[in-house]
């Protein structure tokens, strides 16, 4: 499959290292769109109206997202309405020990919520998600 | 005209102060269906479902819709998306000395930009917006 993974870049990158092994894992089967989000050393070098286009055409392309949101960031939330507007399923994952998720992604029944508490958890989840 | 105002809530309401000032400078002609942003004592007390509801609700109804983004929020970007859908006029204010605004957003052409340096800009920028 090709997924369109979605993580916070200007919004914050405490958690860059948490989407770069859950991208990882994503990889050993399928493919993701947007790796660079997993990026540590990630230098943004576009301009704005180039990565809109990108990040939209990918979009559109994926089969599927796969969005972390522990960390708020307006261009994940973008990200999240713009893939139901194009009926792609999302999967939206959260440390629910770390943040109350915005009740715009949680009252949505579009969209698949998978809090943990643990990190292990997600690798599980997304086994199923990716239908291993 | 019907204002939709967007601002973070479980991003952070380190702005709360802010988006209170602001919801009162546009009250003064217009009216906001979404007040309770710029409470400084929000308490949350409807299910998400029903949050999201409503919100959507006021955003399907709004002449406009004005964001404050200097605080990220996954919420905010949501509704962002969702009123460009509905083809509302979005007006997106943010503190360009303290933050990059997503590329999502300032690399969308559909969108109005607003990055302000103190916070009187933000009124004078409104007058306009609201045709006073």
């Amino acid at each position: 499959m090709k997924v369109y993974f979605a993580g916070s870049i200007r919004g914050g990158r405490a958690d860059a290292g948490l989407y770069h092994r859950i991208i990882a894992y994503i990889q050993k089967t399928d493919t993701v769109l947007t790796e660079h989000v997993g990026d540590l050393n990630l230098q943004e070098s576009y301009v704005d109206a180039e990565v809109y286009a990108q990040d939209t055409a990918w979009l559109r392309e994926a089969d599927i997202l796969i969005a972390e949101c522990t960390c708020p960031s307006l261009g994940v939330g973008y990200e999240l309405a713009y893939a139901e507007r194009y009926n792609k399923p999302c999967h939206i994952f959260y440390n629910a020990t770390k943040v109350s998720l915005s009740a715009m992604l949680s009252g949505d029944p579009y969209f698949h919520l998978h809090p943990y508490r643990d990190e292990q958890e997600i690798y599980a989840v997304l086994d199923e998600v990716l239908q291993r």
